[in-house]
């Protein structure tokens, strides 16, 4: 059997003169981009870049939604109704397939960003307005969602295409969620671990949990990131890692996803 | 020959807490509504909400893009690049666009708002950067402009379908341009005014000036206005006299609007 | 004994072209007034108007500070740790006041808004950063607060003039929390019922629980509001019969308050 | 007589999770910041925390008010209504000002930012609309204004103390005005040219047109910056020419600064 897989990362977080995180370099080692819409980061003008850029490169076009805060970069929990979030989601989803769409590109993915994340993967109602949001303004659009959460579980029940994807410096909790980030061991900081916690996983699976049980999942994608100090360079060798050992890195929309 | 106009105004200017205009009295007058994009007025919520209402009345969606200004509501003029207005507009147009097809709606034209429409109308080069975002996200958009105005050469120029608006409540320059609101006898108030003002541009085929000049153009829409004391009233009044004169009063789509 | 009272109201929370409320209307019942102060309502020149305003009326000056959350109303919960909130409140203070001074006036109390509010009424904590934050600014300022909230306690703890309101149309719970708004009877509609729902607080000299259980506390202000349809009205009315009871109504730094 | 001048640098340019500019570097070499206000950068934490680092450095305090505009980092030109600066801008003093006193710190000169400084430099009712602010909110705020300017000249007529300052890496017009940043020449990037430029402005006592003409006018203070790849150096390197050459480097407010 053919091995695939693919690597995502959150682009074009800049937002008018102040610049984030090094898209170019990403680019040209992940397939698929998750792309700031505006509320958290991401200007209209740094969205069209950031989609040229991204043609260019062949990576797959993905919607970063967000809750309304600048400031905050979207990382602040908002108490927002459900027809908030799903006006507010369809929005940013409308936006950047607009500016995609008139760069003849296509949206083919979607991702939510920050706490809006954080919500959705533990609130099976936050979940579904999310899902519902995505459905009702393109259903043939991928979610991209953290295997074992709660996203995933609405995005599959709602018949969406649903790509699972592992986080490559981050480890998880007994029952498959992310660890906290302030709690210690919960981010990976060197490249080796990084890659050795990716490929257990791809080999066993399944998220693989502190004391070393497997969670199975199917995994459809790794995220990868491009801020921090070495951060690039860890996904630049995780890139090569995965190719050396025959994995094929591929962006989402030629992943063979289908709902379980 | 049959006689058709459209009747169009501005809606969705609500934001959060705050109200404008009467919108659901609108509904049952006009045939096309501009509805704001969220840069001047119009969250994501207002804006799912007025797409709703527009459906129910049989009312086309026409987007209505502004500066991004909310405090001054889109009226101040801001310098920005040539690129900075492209990817604004067409922000604006994929959100609104996004919202109105999740609710099974289509856009169907473009009019720009306050002082980026001013500025549209008298300089060919933001109207050209106008014209352009239209086109490259949908060049099937009815471009709804003022008659005489850069904005309409710009559209036609550019072979976009342009709707040509008059104004019910305002009167031209010997240019043909929309008289400056400050200046006496720029803005009517009266109900019999409009309506006849209205129908001597209709009657002329085209503008009429202060010393009673035709400036010929075709006239494919009024615009109308919810806000003011009694404007709702002088736009109902107006269209009963338009129909009792057998004018038919239909939306965009269906105007037969060719590029001359 | 001399009986006297506070009327306190919500104010400037127009922004841009938005208007809402009846500020003029209010200004010549109550006392002192709480202004928005730019995060969830009033623009810096609607700031600079409704100060100009109070002003003439005698109404003494407070801020109204919020989350920053203009679509929400600040109604929405933000989830921002306690050093966002101290800095958040302390550039409002010194906004509004800076304002205040530049036509002579003075800022003399701080009343939060909304989701803020609520939250600090609940929560010790997001309580002690307000009162540090209005300490660290000016701690002579006076913390408007409602009787028996945390946000009471807590500036009392940190020995700041503390005004305790009661709500003219609000009931309480048996814990003397406000009745979350959604439950029936939260809120009152009647001008007959706010009247005598006031006088049987100011007659106990405390909270009426809805099982007629007295809870103690010193009463400095009451709370009106001026939107709603008959909100005025049932504050002139209120005005009147307090002044028929020989209460004297008085601005809050004019009242008596000493921290117990 | 004793050399004495003041080196200032716009601090506090980040926005949120954005960095911008080395701001713990500029603490060392300069001795007045200019200290971004919220409206084209700089949140309420971010401007607390410079405030501290400021301090921590015996830097003075100035307040960088901008127009609102995040996206455009306030160098996009607003056609903003005369009452409308003068609210916009005492809302940002106060804002700064209270941070400032929060932490026993104090405010002490106004250097407006970016379109607002260009448009008050050449625009005689702008510059007066700014001074009238800036003087009803204190008038014994410093105004740090380009030498040659109309923001110095409406300062100065408003009796309101005024800093003169010139610019170590631009270059004049044979009028004295900055030349446009896209002209050749306008921007110095070379360390020597730019130390050399300074000196033949301060022993001319006087800005050096490109004919080599001298335009006499005292110099307050000279603006260095913290963007760009090697700012900080040459500001250091300036530093260093200064003193080496008997030159005092010391805050605004040591500077005796009188009306002419």
């Amino acid at each position: 059997m053919e091995k695939i897989i693919n690597l995502n990362a959150d682009l074009g977080e800049s937002f008018g003169a102040w610049s984030m995180g090094d898209d170019a370099a990403l680019l040209n080692i992940i397939n698929s981009a998750n792309i700031a819409c505006g509320f958290h980061a991401g200007d209209p003008s740094v969205m069209l870049k950031t989609i040229k850029q991204a043609k260019t490169c062949r990576v797959s076009l993905g919607a970063h939604p967000s809750f309304p805060d600048l400031q905050g970069f979207g990382r602040r929990i908002m108490h927002l109704s459900g027809d908030e979030i799903q006006a507010m989601l369809i929005y940013q989803l409308g936006a950047l397939a607009g500016l995609a769409h008139s760069q003849g590109g296509k949206l083919t993915h979607v991702k939510p960003h920050g706490a809006l994340s954080n919500l959705a993967c533990e609130n099976m109602d936050i979940a579904q307005h999310i899902v519902n949001a995505i459905k009702n303004f393109d259903p043939t659009l991928i979610v991209l969602a953290p295997a074992c959460s709660a996203l995933a579980e609405a995005a599959q029940i709602a018949y969406l295409p649903t790509a699972l994807e592992i986080f490559a410096d981050r480890t998880y909790t007994e029952l498959g969620h992310l660890r906290p980030r302030h709690e210690p061991g919960a981010v990976l900081h060197e490249e080796q671990n990084c890659i050795t916690h990716v490929f257990s996983m791809l080999n066993a699976g399944g998220l693989v949990t502190p004391s070393q049980r497997i969670i199975p999942t199917a995994i459809h994608s790794i995220c990868v990131h491009g801020d921090g100090p070495n951060a690039v360079h860890i996904a630049q060798a995780l890139r090569t890692a995965l190719i050396k050992a025959d994995w094929k890195c591929i962006p989402l929309p030629a992943m063979p996803i289908f709902n379980m």
